[in-house]
């Protein structure tokens, strides 16, 4: 702490004391005179120090404050490398709901391949008219769209059915990410190319080592569906698809397949790897859910979170996220006590659909023990679950899917820690 | 160009010119049977080469494809070191609305200060009932706003007023960049400390070496100004105020003080140099207009735009952005005759007030020479003016506050340049 006198650290603590315990800082004398820029009051002596020295000149492109470096994403350890892996956002130290395009969390089958963008292309066949090929160029001959969508990994909190595992919010939730994507509807590009009747599938593949690959019902394809080159404003980055990805708005993150270099029309579903060996959900009867495209409405308090440490009691907003991928949050409530007593979030417009969804509520901490966890809404009426309804309804088995209430505990001392409750 | 087969370049460009003519690519079969991975039609025989080794790994923090090394700020030409200087936003290679933070223009008078956050401090005070230091934690207990605002330098285009003199969009119109801003509401704070009657102006000041002032109406303060501490999520940048900066929604730019160290409440304005000897605007009549807050409506079109070559002929979107520093953008329309005729832009939801709205026109270029304008409208009912307008209005002695319509000449030959017209 800088002061331009010495005393201004101890006046200072006075007064912060003042802010937490709500007493008055009675060391100030009126400032009179608008036109006198000399500071006279015993406040003004805390006037923070300033440079006196230029600091530095301007930078093509801007990256975040050395003192920012522990804001990053940060890999599971379940992959023995950080190949075909995943690495999460870090939600606890983000606000808003734009996720900055160098921490959007990343997952890969393959490692994120290096394409030209000049070379590239997307090839569109199968059940179509017109079957082609379109260059980068080609698709920017298109009107672009622009729409603001969160895109979750089906695996985020893959690790929390049984019981609680991780420590931070980055770790149990940051498999979920959101930008204002562009680029061109895929209706416009099918209009163009021309769907023969009885199509009903469309099978999109990728250009990275593991060609990744999924099969889209054509319906969505035709509804909101975007072939997307640009993220926050710029080109899309390497680790999310450079130069073009799918965007499927509020289907799970795998199937907005990424480098992507094919999409092939079909009647019926091509039953890729991916969605018979992976991406189903086994049930506790036995059975597997498949073709489970919706992420359904799900919500996290990011602030306070696992692994932080309220300083002191007082005035402290609890803050999170809420999202569905079947539209808009409508809304959001909060309780302190482990779920005995809810209480109505604000929550932060515009609110769209598909997308993240900031929620804030005003709270106080007294020093007592508290249990902190927030439910959503959406559009549809849908309520977020429980975690011991979801459980009931689809077992223990499940890898994917996981949307329930996220508790975390507030001990007296101020810890907080990620609990099932 | 890559492709499987060697005859793949050859098809490539048949159909690239079925794609622009309007024929239609004849050398495909039908493809039957979904469940048949295997492709085997003369277009699949075009389809992209895809790796066959693994991509690069994980990494904590992303940037941008080595393929977008070209797209970066531009320092200005106008002063003689990239201290107390600016650069520009490229406005040609953005989409959508949202700037990334690493290309949201720069502006300093002193450099960018080196700021720990952990001891940076914010001082209230002059005519309030408690003054106050507050550091980053403390703004932080109170709850949190998020909302997407522009934020442009009032000189944005001074080199224009009087000849064409910058050949791309990014340099007569770069200094304007829009993002999500987190942040406290200046009101709330100033409810803490509380204002006393008489109140009516504040100073608010940067700690960077010029030690950057201006005085802001108590109005304003009240209203929608924030102490904003996040950009797009993540902390600001340092060249955007980081720890802390004044965000006064649809003021011109300089007047969102960065690396923010105090606001001193008073009764009248101050009068920093900033505002008298700068920052204001010489009439034709010798006066000067004053205290000219607010960054009135203006648009550009920024695809295509000034040194880029049209290809070909055919259908090419025109598309650009629009803003106003009173309210929503309401209408824009486009020219392609230089002003006989308008045509009504699709503008892109949603369009929120004082942000940067996208709007785009389908344009089929038949190869003619074409003068492009854009001109918005904005709520209060106030339209774009014509340069010949603005000019007859402001003399030719201004510097900022040029918010005239943009023409860009198109050649027959496709070459794009920027011109009066």
């Amino acid at each position: 702490m800088s002061n331009d006198s010495p005393g201004g650290v101890d006046r200072m603590r006075v007064k912060r004391r003042g802010f937490l315990g709500g007493a008055l800082f009675a060391g100030s004398a009126v400032i009179g005179g608008g036109l006198n820029r000399k500071v006279v009051s015993d406040a003004a002596a805390a006037l923070p120090e300033r440079p006196h020295k230029l600091g530095a000149p301007l930078s093509p492109y801007g990256t975040p404050s050395p003192h920012e470096k522990g804001v990053v994403r940060v890999p599971t350890e379940l992959t023995p490398t950080k190949l075909s892996s995943w690495d999460f956002t870090p939600l606890q130290d983000l606000q808003g709901t734009i996720t900055p395009n160098g921490l959007f969390f990343e997952r890969n089958h393959g490692g994120v391949p290096a394409i030209d963008p000049k070379t590239h292309r997307l090839l569109i066949h199968g059940m179509v008219d017109n079957p082609r090929t379109f260059s980068l160029d080609d698709l920017k001959r298109y009107p672009p769209v622009s729409v603001i969508h969160f895109l979750e990994c089906s695996g985020n909190g893959l690790t929390e059915w049984a019981k609680p595992t991780q420590k931070t919010v980055q770790l149990t939730h940051g498999l979920v990410s959101c930008v204002e994507w562009t680029g061109v509807k895929v209706s416009t590009i099918l209009s163009d190319v021309g769907v023969k009747s009885g199509a009903a599938w469309i099978l999109a593949e990728g250009a990275d080592a593991a060609v990744m690959d999924r099969s889209i019902p054509l319906d969505k394809m035709m509804d909101d569906a975007i072939l997307a080159y640009a993220q926050n404003g710029e080109a899309l980055r390497p680790e999310q698809g450079y130069p073009l990805r799918l965007l499927l708005p509020g289907f799970e993150g795998n199937m907005n397949i990424k480098w992507l270099r094919q999409l092939k029309v079909g009647s019926q579903p091509f039953y890729t790897r991916e969605e018979t060996a992976k991406y189903t959900d086994l049930l506790g009867t036995g059975e597997a859910r498949m073709f489970t495209f919706v992420m359904e409405a799900k919500s996290v308090i990011t602030q306070p979170s696992g692994g932080m440490q309220i300083a002191s009691q007082g005035s402290r907003p609890i803050s999170g996220l809420a999202w569905s991928g079947r539209g808009k949050i409508m809304r959001v409530e909060v309780s302190t006590d482990g779920g005995k007593t809810w209480n109505v979030a604000q929550l932060q417009e515009p609110i769209l659909s598909k997308s993240l969804t900031r929620f804030v509520y005003p709270w106080n901490w007294n020093g007592a023990e508290a249990v902190l966890q927030s439910r959503c809404y959406d559009e549809t009426g849908y309520v977020q679950p429980a975690l011991a309804e979801l459980v009931k309804a689809r077992g223990l088995n499940s890898v994917y899917h996981l949307n329930a209430i996220q508790s975390w505990h507030v001990a007296s001392e101020g810890t907080v820690t990620n609990v099932h409750a």
